[in-house]
């Protein structure tokens, strides 16, 4: 069984944190990346419920021979706390999807769920600059997606989220990265859009639902869904079925991966001074 | 890359917690008996500084993916009080390898560290009934082996441990277990001996004493030592230069991983009111 060798009492472990946790690709995607770079470490998936969160991070922090985690859904935002060290896009966006712990025994934080976007739509070849963007949901992905998606210049932005505070923030962000970029607060919609981004949780596992109330959508329109499990969402569905491009998050998480992985193999890189985006990005 | 597809979202989680824990084989043994059975499942290892358990142990259990553990050095006492329920071995011993979650949430324990040892000579058909033994350190293991051993009805059992106290606990044990055994407690030897069993930690890692003062050792005598990493101890290494048949740590953990298994994929068989060696042999 040549499969499960290499979980050995001296692997080096890491781990991805959420609730729920069945959906998380991060344990193949990641594990298979320390493969492919001859570390002996994997990435093993840690359910926990959201009422023990903050009793049990620190516990798992003092576990010795983990170096560090993956966060995801619902704790990229209270995950901050924890962390001694922010990188510039966690502290614009207030939330971490990345804890390592560093040379010295101090944590650093920093969010790179939006460089996976960027990534995946510049593996695609789609253009960003100059584009109208329809952000749905600006939670911890959905912001760093949008800042992301803000450093390659779109001509347009239009933000909503359930928190109308979240969009006022978003949308200062937003300007601060590039100040060019016309953004607007408002309702979901596909008028005039390009791109559609997908970043809130509905359509998750088995959530029948769309993200926005329409019967179809334009051809020329580009779909993202930050979901990714399942694979196929119902908006995903929706946009095969109208002929629209799509990206997928497995797309994004592929994209993202590794960056993670170079955070995990060198935690004095991360949380530093400057953030994923750069200095002039955001300042 | 086949071989880290099975670590996935879904995947049900166990532990090993120790400290060291670099030297344990059972995340690649457990692990492997899990994909023999073809249950979606892995055992990985949880570093736990001794000094962090009482604080960490009970954030552990609160992982929802994770259904139980196996308790290595220096836990197996500590760990006790963290089970709702014990099996007898657990409950005359005072100590557990085992902790699983039963299906009313609630926590069980045992110790089955003696029975791997006991597969392990019936596997290599070595008779212990009528034998004399030689037992080194009565701690976690030693304790659980002393017992498990005593079930065998061997002649004799000397009994040697740093602890006079846990002597006397681990004599009156035995006796409950096998009236006709003759129990002593006194140092370490080999004169009279058929079967020689290291249960302390000596030889472990990078440790090359021995845990008796001999120069060499009679042929005829069987070794058992239940250090597992390195395989060849300096006690092996000794034994084997003096023509001694040896049975190693990593055959009486192959002869306890079926027992794990069970444990971990029937909880709710651990720890109900009959122990591993039965009710006949310990009431």
């Amino acid at each position: 069984m040549q499969q499960v060798d290499f979980i050995q009492g001296r692997t080096r472990m890491f781990g991805i944190i959420g609730d729920p946790i069945a959906q998380v690709r991060s344990p193949e995607m990641i594990t298979w990346e320390f493969q492919r770079r001859g570390v002996d470490a994997v990435l093993v998936p840690l359910h926990v419920p959201a009422a023990d969160f903050d009793g049990v991070m620190p516990a798992l922090m003092r576990l010795a021979n983990f170096g560090g985690f993956v966060l995801t859904i619902p704790f990229k935002a209270r995950a901050l706390v924890f962390a001694d060290r922010l990188g510039l896009q966690a502290q614009v966006l207030g939330g971490i999807n990345l804890l390592v712990r560093r040379s010295d025994g101090a944590w650093s934080g920093d969010m790179l769920d939006g460089m996976g976007c960027v990534a995946a739509f510049e593996e695609r070849q789609i253009a960003i600059e100059g584009q109208s963007l329809m952000m749905l949901g600006l939670g911890g992905a959905g912001g760093a997606i949008a800042c992301a998606m803000a450093a390659r210049s779109p001509g347009r932005m239009r933000l909503h989220d359930l928190s109308a505070q979240r969009c006022a923030f978003i949308k200062s962000c937003i300007e601060r990265i590039s100040p060019a970029t016309v953004v607007d607060i408002g309702p979901p919609t596909v008028d005039g859009i390009d791109i559609l981004i997908n970043a809130t949780p509905v359509g998750m596992l088995s959530d029948a639902r769309l993200p926005l109330d329409v019967q179809f959508l334009p051809q020329a329109l580009v779909v993202f869904d930050a979901v990714v499990m399942p694979e196929q969402t119902p908006l995903l569905a929706l946009a095969e079925r109208s002929g629209c491009a799509v990206v997928r998050g497995r797309e994004m998480m592929l994209g993202q991966i590794p960056r993670l992985v170079d955070g995990f193999l060198d935690p004095d890189s991360v949380g530093g001074e400057l953030g994923q985006l750069g200095r002039q990005s955001v300042v």
